[in-house]
């Protein structure tokens, strides 16, 4: 364990390993202009080969709402499985469920929302439907040996109800647990989450649900995303959702864009001493050619360092 | 005091109230292209009349070195003082003190680097000879009732020698202190800081020179630096160096970028419940002014998402 003197000379903890999440080829890139199929599953490789062992690879929703996952099939199907990475899906329903499972999906993700107003917004329903909607989901996952990752979103504010009494997001995650996932991830959507309320929350969600059992989920919308990253390590969180380059946003909160970028993600971790096993590098060449091909610079300032670098030393 | 319970259940204080130094008008635009002077002294005014209480409004060096600074004589003649605030002025050299004192400024900042390497690209001589050359400066601003605030860069690493050793920075922030500084400010000149590492070199500097009379002064060129901050105000760090719209950068270091943005370090405050006196929206509209004549947008999220709801709200 890493330790970190503090003010008072109090000794904070820090794990030695996480897992990161990538979840730009689908968090991401649903919230961008649409790329081909190839461009994905060239990402998708070049995210495997770097380290990566967990990468969202598609979502089976309706094409009408998300038209840019509507080639999740054929990016499953094209995409080089490495044996060390695990591809899951975002799935809605049965119906995206059965799709999943058709291409051989490793693991499946659902979601609801800590905010009763971004629920109705978002999927039309009340936190208790869209948990009653999921059921059958997750059984029927379970029975097929799928395990069922579960994203809770507004964890911190939401647009539409306002902030997010920790309780409740405690109570949902608990709720999510119970239901049968694995694994929470927990999403300040609209970024406005800061330091001492991510770790009130953090505090109030660990009395439900393990550390262990969560990551976290930030959004860098106001700038926040590695302090609150900074402050949940030291509260025990050994799972991140990141997206290379900073890919995407949320397409249904006003003014909410940027998953933290998994570039940033692991030049803090790398400060911290903390293993990722992935090779930051790679993750930016993986940037630099999907941010090229979406026509703008990766929203990333490590990206933008290393290239930089790597441009002033050519020259 | 804020209190913050830690994964262990200890206590993380935070101070009640920070000042902050801002450095946009004089460290930001002097590696910006050049404005003119009316447009220095509406942002200086507006950044006046804030709430900010520190402003570093201009530079007496030479302007074949550095022209756009060429000016301050009129932008401290043209500015409205509020009596609220310290109006500061960079100076080299006697000559630049003389001209400093001319112009009435408040108080005076004198610099040199935590690193052997950058001290002789940046100004050309050791570290040791760099404090003897500002002794007497230092000493006829103190017969004049002048204080003298010391910058001090590279203070985690240097684009020319690497890592730079906590104990070295404590060293020079000592000898800083000890020719008559009243603060020092810290740099993370080339902004690879991560948090653990800033800490470690705090923890040295502290033992030399009291944290009331230390600044951190981040750059955000590798997104480090909220994350620094976020530290360094557990560890009794209660001035903060910042720059409105993220103006500046530093010019002899090869890929530095970024001075932490005003606006970003407000919100961080805010949400920390640490005062600062300083109103943010009237910052983030000084960082849009100054930022259209730049023509380009501010370095800051926080800016960002602030005129993004701003827009939309109208819309």
């Amino acid at each position: 364990m890493k330790a970190l003197l503090s003010r008072a000379g109090l000794l904070c903890e820090f794990p030695p390993a996480v897992t990161l999440v990538e979840v730009g080829a689908r968090d991401g890139l649903q919230n961008e202009s649409a790329v081909t199929s190839a461009a994905k599953i060239a990402l998708i490789d070049q995210l495997s080969a770097s380290g990566l062992t967990y990468i969202e690879a598609g979502a089976f929703v309706s094409p009408k709402w998300v038209p840019q996952m509507a080639d999740s099939h054929e990016v499953f199907s094209g995409i080089q499985r490495a044996p060390t990475v695990t591809y899951s899906a975002l799935v809605p329903n049965l119906r995206g469920l059965e799709q999943a499972i058709a291409c051989q999906a490793d693991e499946i993700a659902i979601f609801t929302s800590a905010s009763q107003g971004f629920c109705q917004h978002n999927i039309n329903c009340s936190i208790e439907q869209s948990l009653q909607r999921f059921e059958p989901v997750v059984s029927q996952a379970q029975q097929l040996g799928l395990k069922v990752r579960g994203y809770l979103s507004c964890v911190a504010d939401c647009p539409y109800d306002g902030p997010t009494p920790p309780e409740q997001v405690a109570s949902v995650a608990e709720a999510l647990r119970d239901l049968g996932c694995y694994q929470i991830s927990l999403g300040d959507t609209i970024g406005t989450g800061t330091p001492l309320r991510i770790a009130r929350m953090l505090e109030a969600v660990r009395k439900q649900v393990q550390a262990k059992q969560l990551a976290v989920h930030f959004h860098d919308t106001w700038g926040m995303a590695l302090a609150n990253l900074y402050q949940s390590l030291s509260m025990g969180i050994t799972t991140i959702d990141c997206s290379v380059a900073g890919l995407g946003g949320c397409p249904y909160a006003p003014g909410a864009a940027g998953n933290v970028a998994t570039e940033d993600v692991l030049y803090l971790c790398q400060g911290l001493g903390i293993h990722t096993g992935v090779d930051l590098q790679q993750v930016a060449k993986a940037g630099w050619a999907i941010s090229h091909i979406l026509g703008r610079r990766p929203i990333s300032k490590v990206s933008l360092a290393l290239y930089s670098k790597l441009t002033q030393k050519k020259t």
